[in-house]
């Protein structure tokens, strides 16, 4: 057996090391995991994938923490991924998986792993998919994909799950405030953590209003900003699925349970609507356009001469070529 | 002349209206906005560009206004882009626009422009790139990029600026120190904004002690997360600029004219160095590249069969076929 089949059936007999070996593996890019991959990839589409993300200050991580309980109590494994904005520099996110490791210690049933937001988004979106593919052939029943929420890449990560919960909390900054109506469009389930203080039930009449809102736009036909995106897909049937907005005072273990069923509920009608499969192309046609790029432009470079390449930067650095112009210049192979 | 012709000579010309129309042109994806950005282009390269960049709570708005005036008070001219989380489903960026007018209000030295996150973060960075562009060709001498910092995608769209200032303050949070951390290394110019507050210099003393880490990482050849990345450039020889930490209170307009003074300083370093020329012709590869995947994706889908497309699809649904062997497939035209 090669080493890439050993390593690939060693992460569907449950190795826990050789799980988390391949991830690096992944992370880094290393030529084998694309092999890996491949091996693993029929044995995925059991897990449920669920995203969980929320502007800075929510409590987001402590909810995904005690969610992660109340799903072992109901004999659920559950693998995390956390999308950890922070980089190398400050060593975070292994820090963080220490810290987070802590609370749910010991337990096999739970696997948890940070990624630090090194390279290019691109990199950090697929290598997402990938870990996440990882964790359901390794045979973990729900993925928890964590993400900050605050810019357009958590939110592209964020879509790749199937369920999607946004989690706000009374009392935050305007600043935050901006954050939360750019993500708020991608919650199939609302979440106010934090309910005990001050303000809970007025964060949750905002966001009533919101969500609102939101519904006359799509009503009188302003889609909002799917619309100008290359891979968008069509706007599901909305109407049919109305976006709870829950309490949970996480750090009290309170509202979970309620937590954990809306996500069934939201997962039966995904599956009952038709909409599980529609979601499932979309994001294997939007995989396949971001790998085909890729691809695409790795070949290119490999057919033209370095100079021919080098002649077209020097020519735009000189404003006597535009890079529209040398686009096509290249593309056309002179 | 056609109507590209002379929305281009109106821009030139210094026609604000048509300024402001061409870069919803842009925005839009229009088809003639790409001939009237190939008219521009042999006109631009004079302006400077300045990201400006900052985690929530930072008052990065506020610096980057107070930094407008002081700017125009040395009689440069000044040209603003302000990327925008808040999509159109809060109507945020229009709002923010005219908020932000009254402050510089009937000053034609001055323009400002928000752009909404809507649409792929591929699409925002390009649009941004050609609004800059349109900018720079209409003369204003400042082009001010304001970002909030959270994300891979802002850091990326800051990445087109000659000097990057991050904007930081003190008593934030803990999510927003993690942020931060992440969007620290891309820092020409830092900023502590808010210095009247209590704290002020034990943020200081912070932000060095975070510069210095990662300054003897670097030295100790851990480059952090540019090595994994795709249009990567080999890091810059920092150790002849010493990143300066200015203490703003923006709100009061303290500290601006330093501010002003260490973008000169820095513009000066990169010309010196030679810097300057590096990484623009660091800029122009990667916006080549970005526009080549784009092309040549939309080229292979144009000359393969739906059909084929769609088969290839069906199978990965159906775990018959790992995304991987599909790139493969599609590309070797089966």
């Amino acid at each position: 057996m090669s080493p890439v089949d050993t390593l690939a059936n060693a992460v569907l007999a449950g190795d826990r090391r050789a799980l988390a070996r391949l991830i690096t593996r992944i992370e880094n890019r290393a030529p084998d995991a694309a092999a890996a991959l491949a091996a693993l990839f029929p044995h995925t589409g059991r897990a449920y994938i669920v995203g969980i993300t929320g502007a800075p200050g929510t409590g987001k991580s402590t909810v995904v923490n005690a969610l992660a309980r109340t799903l072992r109590a109901q004999d659920h494994t559950v693998g995390i991924v956390a999308i950890d904005p922070t980089s190398p520099f400050s060593g975070g996110a292994v820090l963080g998986d220490r810290i987070r490791m802590t609370d749910l210690a010991g337990d096999r049933g739970v696997f948890i792993r940070s990624m630090a937001n090194r390279g290019s988004l691109g990199g950090l979106a697929a290598a997402t998919g990938d870990v996440v593919r990882v964790l359901d052939a390794a045979g973990f029943d729900i993925v928890l994909i964590e993400t900050v929420g605050a810019g357009q890449s958590e939110v592209d990560i964020a879509r790749t799950a199937y369920t999607t919960i946004v989690v706000d909390a009374p009392g935050l900054g305007d600043d935050v405030q901006a954050i939360k109506a750019g993500i708020l469009e991608i919650a199939d389930i609302l979440v106010v953590n934090k309910a005990d203080r001050p303000g809970a039930d007025n964060t949750v009449r905002a966001l009533r209003a919101m969500l609102e809102l939101g519904h006359r736009l799509r009503s009188a036909g302003h889609h909002g900003p799917l619309l100008n995106q290359d891979d968008a897909p069509p706007e599901p049937a909305l109407d049919l699925w109305t976006v709870p907005i829950l309490k949970t005072v996480a750090t009290e273990h309170a509202g979970l349970d309620e937590l954990a069923e809306a996500i069934e509920r939201h997962r039966a009608y995904l599956g009952e609507s038709g909409l599980f499969e529609e979601r499932a192309r979309q994001r294997v046609q939007a995989e396949l356009a971001t790998r085909l790029r890729e691809e695409l432009l790795a070949r290119l470079l490999d057919d033209r001469s370095p100079a021919a390449v080098a002649d077209v930067i020097e020519r735009i650095l000189a404003r006597r070529l535009d890079p529209g112009s040398a686009v096509r210049e290249l593309l056309n192979g002179r």
